[in-house]
């Protein structure tokens, strides 16, 4: 094939914001899931989990360690216990609240072309986040510091295939942290012209992200209320308790106008049972209490339902991901997100120690459940390791690569007469080959999937390249992507003002120490 | 956890013909999928293409290279070209013919308890087929042989989730060629007792395979032609063509009332058009010519549609698969194979030179899309690499732990007023943890699948134990098997038949040599 073929790479036509480097990449774009969804469940099951999770709220009740958000509680209906924490919730006040919730809607990045919606069938990939530790090959296993911060940002940004910036792709742990914050938002700000995540840690930190999300867009806080750009993620305490940072935090965010997606942590056998049905109706209980609140603090407040339902290993208690029933689980919770006609996550999780053969299969089990479940952030898209613990340079190209996959497998097949291509199967003939023929020619540069990082060499060529596994490949992969690195444009006065901003804030944290 | 768990594992309680052995694995299980089929073509695009490959048997036509296949389609209504091998088929009499093909039907093996039922909902995993190399990672890779090919055969034999021997997982290129079927038969009944598969190289080699396995099986063939037990694969020779000892072979199945599985290797680009839409339309053309004979030789022939539709590196022409392309082919296949009520058989497929995190994604984006495809025969099961050129020792394990995941994946969630758990969430309360519950010590020994070959000890514990890789560790995976291997019983009186069968047709072909 060589013959036909030159140093062209299939679509290579890229938006002025996006450069070409030496690595073969999609461009930018939005991925629609058309496929119906599957459904693991039956319609009656799923109004057995719901009753069960009403059930929950009404009986058991659930903690809301944050005063005003408890108090905001009780003011729509709920009662506190006689020890003053435990909240019991109405069902029908719940579900009257969870119903004021989009379906949809849409964040705005400080690159328009970066915007993305959320629910009407879209996927968005965002980075790993939260890693405590970072790891690549040479280097090995580290703790999180901010090179490695910076390095993954920019990957993230390299990576047309990843919509957004999940989080803080490791926790930079050489930084500070009572200003921390405000470095990693510049950080990412300047490094990206994607969305970013900050962490709902207390009204204080959120505010911040908000004031710091409006410079960048040029905008006040009325104008960013108006377009938002900011979501972070609640995850609640499972069993049935959400911190109180957590809580003010998504008010302050809620406030004014920015989105939030609501992920309890059930891993089942640990924090919530051992069935799956018990932990989906407990993860569906803790969901709709913290959307529920969001709907009391702002009516209409954009919400995510998060499902992150697996299992422990009963032999050593340890969290495992991409297993037959972490697939089920997020099958299952794009269902219950249906249910209330609310955008879904879920994410791309393994709990491999090495990018290896475990590592993908793994992820592939998630990433196909979280694909055909329909949600519409799936997060640690790309560079998730040992079940959250290592953002992995290597693993963050084999994802990358995987997204890709995930990507143009959501295309439709195209089935017009030209396409059906008799004309062509009657040129070749019985016996022939079609790579000269005509409809050949015309399509061959667009017509398959180009990968990134899988090697379709046969065994003589790949051995004589050096016989290097996947995971040596992306080692390569992603040191040619940073050499290639160039930050998005930005006006020199928000970069002044975001500067000025920061300086002032961490002048005032001073203070406060 | 370590507390209240002990040595014994999950599924423990095996049936009186499955050792056990060091490794954990599932027991022997029949697979369903009662979950909806993801589809990728809407109904007019199934229809479409289904139109479309009638056009191309009716205008175009097909070689069927076997001089009896061809006046046989010509007596029912078909017509040859002026060159005497261009045949024609009327749309009406191929889907009269396809019609005869019954919907499901079942195998019988040596041993009852692993007869296998094809349709009807069952999904069925055989191992690699057809290597010229094998491969290990202490050996390395070399040409096919008989001690590979037996100690394939024995790890088929010996992993309770592969339903069958899919071929000769490995050729062995160290036999004489003139009677190397006769001893493969032979070491296959030997070695297992699970259903194997002959191949269609005209008649004497298949007239071999039915009257062994009717030996086998205490039978004559009028006793093997009521309970089959043989079933063979034609590929074609994509385009349009299809070999004439593989028709005969075929013709000789049916009339003993045995099965076929019908499988055209469309590499999109290479043997047919370089569009999913005119690869699907040439396969289903293939296919149904060649089911159509089946029927027209014995009506009611049991019978699988195949599709392996994937495509081509276009800067090598080397074959790819587990793509995106393959995954939607596959999907579509599915499709195609319900539109005439006919079993459907699809592959667990990759292009990676070695077992590494591209083998097992690609693995899973081909495996994902035949369960969700509907296929009731999946092909490659456990054990291929590099596209079909090698079988591998370790990708035999990694596919093995694929195959159960998506096993334990399949089994629908139970809901209950006991799995909903709500008097363990109320015992348990805000904050607390499941894990000495009562619901949960009731269930905890065999409440999640316990994989073969996933390590999910944390990173520390892991090093210590030697940080080994996937691929390492199912080198000492497949050796254990191997080590505690036992042949199944069987019937001296019936052995000592099948070696006087053999020791008979080697004279007998020695004569003629």
């Amino acid at each position: 094939m060589s013959d036909i073929n030159t140093s062209k790479r299939r679509r290579s036509g890229r938006s002025p914001s996006e450069r070409t480097t030496g690595i073969a990449q999609l461009p930018w774009r939005h991925v629609t899931n058309r496929y119906q969804p599957t459904l693991v469940l039956d319609p009656e099951q799923v109004e057995a989990i719901h009753d069960a999770s009403l059930d929950i709220l009404e009986e058991i009740g659930i903690e809301f360690l944050s005063p005003a958000a408890a108090a905001a509680m009780v003011r729509a209906g709920g009662s506190l216990g006689d020890d003053g924490i435990r909240l019991r919730l109405d069902r029908a006040m719940v579900l009257e609240a969870v119903a004021r919730a989009p379906a949809s809607f849409t964040l705005h990045a400080r690159n328009p072309a970066h915007d993305l919606t959320f629910g009407a069938g879209r996927i968005n990939f965002a980075t790993v986040a939260s890693a405590p530790n970072a790891s690549d090959l040479d280097g090995g296993r580290r703790p999180g510091n901010f090179v490695d911060f910076q390095n993954l940002v920019r990957l993230g940004q390299a990576l047309n295939i990843v919509h957004m910036i999940g989080g803080y792709p490791v926790e930079p742990t050489d930084l500070p942290a009572s200003a921390r914050h405000l470095d990693c938002y510049l950080s990412m700000i300047g490094l990206t012209d994607k969305l970013w995540r900050p962490y709902a840690l207390g009204g204080g930190r959120i505010d911040d992200a908000i004031e710091m999300a409006a410079i960048a867009r040029g905008l006040d806080r009325d104008g960013l209320a108006l377009s938002p750009s900011v979501i972070t993620n609640v995850n609640t305490n499972s069993p049935l308790r959400v911190d109180g940072p957590m809580l003010d935090g998504l008010a302050e965010l809620a406030r004014a106008g920015q989105a939030v997606s609501v992920t309890p942590f059930t891993l089942a056998g640990a924090m919530s049972p051992i069935t799956l049905a018990g932990s989906l109706a407990q993860q569906n209980a803790e969901a709709l209490a913290v959307i529920a609140y969001a709907q009391l603090v702002r009516p209409g407040t954009p919400v995510i339902y998060g499902g992150f339902t697996s299992n422990v290993d009963m032999k050593s208690g340890a969290p495992a991901f991409g297993t037959p029933e972490n697939a089920r689980a997020a099958l299952a919770g794009g269902q219950l997100a249906r249910r209330y006609n609310l955008p879904y996550r879920s994410s791309n999780a393994n709990a491999a120690n090495v990018p290896d053969a475990q590592a993908a299969w793994e992820s592939m089990m998630s990433l196909w459940s979280a694909v055909m479940g329909h949600a519409t952030l799936i997060m640690h898209g790309a560079g998730w390791l040992e079940g959250g613990l290592v953002a992995s340079f290597e693993k963050m190209i084999i994802d990358a690569e995987l997204l890709q996959t995930m990507a143009v497998f959501l295309e439709p097949i195209e089935v017009t007469r030209e396409t059906l291509g008799l004309d062509a199967i009657r040129e070749v003939g019985p016996g022939g080959h079609f790579f000269g023929a005509a409809h050949t020619l015309a399509r061959y540069e667009t017509a398959f999937y180009a990968p990134m990082l899988a090697d379709w060499r046969n065994f003589e060529s790949w051995r004589e390249a050096g016989g290097k596994s996947a995971y040596e490949r992306a080692n390569g992969i992603w040191k040619q992507l940073l050499a290639d690195y160039q930050p998005p444009p930005i006006d020199p006065a928000i970069e002044e003002a975001l500067q000025a901003y920061v300086a002032r804030r961490k002048e005032a944290i001073g203070r406060t120490l």
